[in-house]
């Protein structure tokens, strides 16, 4: 996998990675904490190659690693990238996008395997680093926080849907190549935040996650809803990877708009009761991707 | 994924390792280099269910990698472990097999990720340590250096034979539980081994591959095979996941025996005369499990 990979580009193995292409790669990761994640994209599942290219599954499958890494404040460095293939696919833009999404967020292709398979699955594991900063786990809200969504929801789910129908544009764009949040990401970690979770299965499921870990109530009272998208769609829609976040009543968020972010948007708060789940006056309703666990 | 494999023990997370079940898993490896490797093992490829058990893939999919770390001389600490499963499988037994190989190696399973999808796939990523020592690459070997191997080869091609035909035994074991060699590798770099392979994809190719990385020719003179398997599956059989290392010629390996380790067998010896491959006075055949790359 690698060798091929490494055909393509001399630029995969940067500068602190030490050597590629062994039985394993040999990393030299700064003093400190490690972040680990791994994400696996499924023709069928997440991507459909009558209505997106082997690229646009390279690029999800390393995109939503990156996202994961981002939702714990880190930095993503390296990934092994593993792929099971059947004959006919199109390795070579499958690679163009795998090596897309690793130029566009700083990440090294060290590793991996590639087996002949009757599925197209690429999977992905990504390491990344804390810089300094303590991980962001999805636990350490308190009641009172307020939560900030980095961006509107229901783009992908919307782009979906008009995918299906046989249309195009930046709504199909935000499903077929989505952009996960690493310096919003690295920023909330900086300004405090104390729980944080990347967006992909929906808002509705993935503050509840974020809540239930951190053994609080949760109340939406604003949902950011994506142009072109519907209130359903951003609540349930999934694979959107902004990022949710939660920080203490009054912070400032002021470095977003200084750095050229987006400023996020409150869409809720923490609250003492666990279990409670609302939307504004009303049950939060159950939407939202989950996952055969 | 974590989260069902976490219902089922509390002892996958240990010391070293932070925090899992987050988006990424936090771990806190040693001061130094890290290694990282990943391997898949797929159904119908590296597995066949008519022949064996979920369980046995599990373990497959963890000893491999494992011995991919062993070949480096470095220590397996952590894995990642991404499944897609058709909606049949037996995700129980995966996990027994998993478990059962996590726990003989002391790996630590801290990530990973689930999928539905129409073919078994069971994908690894393992992070490892070197632990103070240089990480042995393929490519450190010199002319006149020794080539020594940990055991007998063939046995895992003899296996997978005798269960197309019905068999039974330890030969059936070698090839649906294979068992890597982590205590070997780790000696051979304390003994200061120059470059070091595993013996995944039979001797005639791995050896070469040594050897080409390592710039020089090889000769094979002595071609250890297993009890109940043929010379040719000892040279092109793969799967053994025995070790392949080269020392400087008068090496001591008495501290294998000292260890209650298996003596290594002298298999061969690196030459000056990059792309020699002989086997005794003839050419070595061209025989080994090329992949798909």
């Amino acid at each position: 996998m690698l060798a091929r990979l490494r055909t393509r580009t001399s630029t995969t193995v940067r500068a602190g990675e030490v050597h590629a292409g062994d039985d394993a790669a040999v990393l030299l990761p700064a003093a400190g904490m490690l972040l680990a994640a791994a994400d696996v994209v499924v023709e069928g599942v997440h991507f459909d190659l009558s209505l997106g290219s082997t690229a646009d599954a390279g690029w999800k499958a390393l995109a939503c690693n990156v996202s994961d890494v981002a939702a714990m404040g880190g930095v993503a460095r390296s990934a092994l990238v593993t792929v099971t293939a059947p004959e006919r696919t199109d390795l070579d833009g499958l690679y163009d996008g795998l090596l897309e999404a690793a130029g566009s967020y700083e990440v090294a292709l060290v590793g991996g395997d590639l087996s002949s398979g009757s599925l197209l699955t690429v999977s992905v594991a990504i390491l990344g680093e804390t810089g300094g900063l303590a991980p962001v786990l999805r636990s350490g809200g308190r009641p009172g926080d307020e939560l900030w969504c980095t961006g509107p929801l229901g783009a992908s789910a919307a782009g979906l849907e008009l995918l299906r129908r046989g249309g195009s544009g930046p709504l199909c764009a935000a499903y077929l190549r989505p952009r996960p949040r690493p310096l919003e990401g690295r920023l909330a970690a900086e300004l405090g935040a104390r729980a944080m979770i990347d967006v992909s299965d929906g808002l509705a499921l993935d503050a509840s996650r974020l809540a239930a870990e951190s053994g609080c109530g949760l109340v939406l009272e604003h949902v950011p809803v994506a142009q072109g998208a519907t209130l359903e769609q951003a609540l349930g829609g999934g694979e959107d990877y902004e990022l949710l976040f939660a920080l203490p009543p009054g912070s400032d968020l002021s470095p977003f708009s200084e750095r050229g972010l987006r400023q996020p948007a409150r869409v809720g708060w923490l609250t003492g009761e666990a279990g409670e789940r609302r939307l504004g006056d009303e049950p939060l309703p159950a939407l939202g991707y989950e996952h055969q666990v």
